[in-house]
């Protein structure tokens, strides 16, 4: 389809700095080509152009494609993969024995749950997969998001350090039986990559795909984190990014031993060593990022930085809150996603955004609490600026990617719905997956009522239901036996670092 | 039906202590006339018994009926009434102008959400309506449980003091324009009753519905919180309560602002100061609990109270995140209500055990985190204890009624679930109410495949459509307007109260 015009009763936009919302009603959006050029009442588009197709009308609230800032692609869950919520760094090592997947097959299945809510742009981070498949597994991992028509920020992490604990891999494994430790070294060894290699697979990875006809892929850079990386890999890294003008994802104080590790390791922060290597700047993400001091958050807002929040993630990792409110007062661009670890484990993005919507709202009259129109720019404009899509998608405005969702109100307003209520909070505290009617990307519907025009999911499900369905091979079982004996040892290691906690950010309850 | 033997995969109950759950593979519930007679494996109760009727199988799983704990009927929600999340004591002024409506047919159309979700007990608070209508309003909300087949545990609040705001009426009033004060008195008197009339209501409603034919109603006292009634009430609700055994379900330190009131009011916590009154007793019933201290753990766990949390309201009204783990922990009889607020706004009861899960996950290894079966216990066993159904409903066991939902498993284990998997937790991470198969009260079979067998959701909606959306009545629009006036005054009275904070319970991130 060349040209459209799509009409809602209302539309919904974030506005400027993302304070505040664009709700126009029984608006319209025409977009030509897969960019949208005009948006404004309907009647006067209505009018003015004469578009190849209408779609939309008054049962229907129109919003942005949603940007699920913080991702790692895995659609069927860690839980269906038998990992059950833990403290982060014990569910790392429980993941150590999940049950390997086909990539294509995984991703296209993600793409299509993530869709569900509206989801037009994903920030993919790809996991530390085996060395010798990894272009493989990365050429995989974005056919299958090209195949569902998403567009995607894409990123293999690289961890070239401290990689069972927080600590130096050769003392810790130094501690453990002998035989434990060459176990573990094995396994390590499969995933292992140089800094050059890292860096050669991106260029590789940028040539390839950054241009791609598609126009819907970015590569970016991605160190795993302050503990996981030497300060020489970040450093290349960010020249690395200024170089091919890209960004850099990774995750930052996730946990609180993640901070405790950078006061001891450097007798500061995380975020203050990442200053002081002069690492920081606007090219950067960090998700998670639960651990911020107030200095952090003056620091990250100082640098143009962006903080993908993972409510759900933090919650059920046992990471905590993330200090969001203390971050938009001081301007720093606050993003969302799922982490693929989402409250009811589907990677709804709409579902998220009322959980951010709600957690973020501190005791008291006067104390801060997240606006609708900042919810809404988290999952849309502000997490559209580390995707390298910033400027093209995010919001509903002439020159922009025509990504955009369809919410049936029907559900909403029924039985009754008083006149007055701002559509944006109906739209933020009542919509479902259920409710998302269409989805569409570059102009075009991939999504209506459910299915998806160019993928059937139930093939998906069932290939994949063949496949996951197999017996377990011999190396994975090993590798969960390996964990099992592994995890008393990193218990050990943690329970011996209690990190020091001061004053927080949010007082939601008071022992005195 | 006489008797029914019903199958489950999995049959998850709590067990004991409610630390515990009960988790049988391929195992039934046999119901004779409602009552639960036997629980085992399937193949042997099939082979003891001659059931009327079967049903389950291998595709569901057996949970007991969830038991809302707290709750005031607005299937209608407060945010479609027009009223969006505040901070509570304004939230509270914003519904002064809420649209009326006819109590049978918002009873109904709550009730059927409610079960859409598997609960079949609800623990019902009648807002104090206008005292003419009252003993009419009330019929209607029983009628309309009752046409659903929900049991309800009923109450009628009282506020007799501090109806404004936390703090003596004639004072406050004394401070507002004469004119506003005189409109702001006559709205009050409409719900004006005094305390022996509370009582003679109380009798009544208690002689006509406590021992009701159906078996499904017990009527409880309920004095509305501490700072709304006088000590006199309290007192002469607990004696009334010791006299006809029954309970007391009441609000307590749902914000700061409450607790900030007994410190003024007698210079303690409100809990401290129920102590001194001699008020707590195994009869109570509490719901929200935000802002309990150490001290007033001990004391509701020694006097052997419940508390009945409400995650999601508390977070959208801006109150905090009870102290659920600390109670736990010293034994308090924690149960869980959604206050109707959930956080989708529909009161979603496996939502809100979802919400409930996640957000008491304390950060750090050793840090408390509520399990699968203590969320379960909540919803069910320990929800029993305040309804005045202890040991009749809230788990499957012989002896109990046969009250219990059926939850399809196909899509929670699709495409893939690792064959260890927790089942508990699969259902507690995964189940929507889409996947509620059959919800039974009495051992009737009251929803099948999301319709309700006696009663036509469509002619409820119907109906609420066309009474909803008739014309304002002047009296609304002019209550609004004078809440609208009032609110400054009510903004103003707590900036002046800032509630001391100390260490909170829960530290969820750090500014230091």
């Amino acid at each position: 389809m060349a040209s459209s015009l799509i009409r809602g009763k209302h539309l919904l936009s974030p506005a400027g700095s993302g304070d505040a919302a664009t709700v126009l009603y029984d608006a319209a959006v025409y977009q030509e080509d897969g960019v949208i050029k005009d948006v404004g009442p309907y009647q006067s588009l209505r009018a003015q152009y004469q578009p190849d197709a209408e779609l939309g009308g008054l049962d229907y609230a129109i919003i942005p494609g949603l940007v699920n800032a913080h991702h790692h692609g895995r659609g069927v869950t860690t839980l269906q993969m038998g990992s059950c919520d833990d403290c982060l760094e014990l569910w790392i090592l429980a993941g150590w024995g999940r049950r390997p997947y086909d990539h294509y097959l995984m991703t296209l299945y993600t793409a299509l749950n993530m869709m569900a809510s509206g989801t037009t742009t994903v920030m993919y981070n790809h996991p530390q997969t085996a060395a010798a498949t990894l272009k493989e597994d990365v050429d995989a991992v974005l056919r299958g998001f090209l195949d569902a028509g998403m567009r995607v920020a894409f990123s293999s992490y690289l961890r070239n350090q401290n990689r069972v604990v927080y600590g130096d891999d050769r003392e810790f494994l130094s501690g453990l039986p002998a035989d434990l430790a060459d176990d573990v070294r094995r396994y390590l060894s499969v995933a292992d990559m140089t800094d050059d290699d890292y860096f050669a697979f991106f260029d590789e990875t940028h040539r390839q795909y950054h241009n791609h006809q598609s126009g819907k892929v970015r590569a970016l850079l991605s160190p795993a984190n302050v503990q996981w990386n030497s300060d020489e890999f970040l450093l290349r890294a960010k020249e690395h990014a200024a170089r091919y003008q890209t960004g850099i994802h990774m995750h930052l104080v996730e946990s609180a031993y993640q901070k405790d590790y950078g006061m001891r390791t450097w007798g500061k922060t995380p975020v203050a060593h990442l200053q002081e290597l002069e690492f920081l700047g606007p090219e950067l993400s960090f998700a998670h990022a639960v651990w911020l001091t107030d200095g952090d958050i003056e620091l990250l807002s100082d640098a143009g930085a962006t903080v993908c929040h993972n409510a759900s993630s933090n919650l059920r990792l046992k990471n905590g809150i993330a200090p969001v409110n203390p971050m938009l007062a001081r301007g720093v661009n606050v993003a969302m996603g799922t982490d693929s670890t989402a409250i009811n484990d589907d990677d709804d993005l709409l579902q998220e955004m009322r959980l951010v919507s709600k957690l973020h709202r501190q005791p008291g009259i006067d104390a801060p609490a997240v606006t609708a129109a900042q919810v809404l720019a988290m999952a849309t404009v502000n997490a559209a600026v580390p995707t390298g899509f910033a400027g093209d998608i995010g919001a509903l405005e002439p020159g922009r990617r025509a990504d955009l969702a369809l919410i049936r109100l029907d559900r909403l307003e029924d039985p009754y719905l008083e006149p007055d209520t701002p559509p944006l909070e109906v739209v933020l505290g009542r919509a479902k997956t259920q409710d998302v009617a269409a989805v569409i990307v570059d102009g075009e519907v991939l999504l209506q009522d459910g299915a998806h025009r160019r993928v059937n999911k139930d093939d998906v499900r069932r290939e994949l239901r063949e496949q996951l369905s197999r017996p377990l091979e011999p190396e994975t079982l090993a590798t969960r036996r390996m964990a099992g004996r592994l995890t008393p040892y990193v218990e050990q290691f943690y329970r011996s670092r209690t990190p020091a906690v001061g004053t927080p950010h949010y007082v939601f309850n008071s022992r005195t």
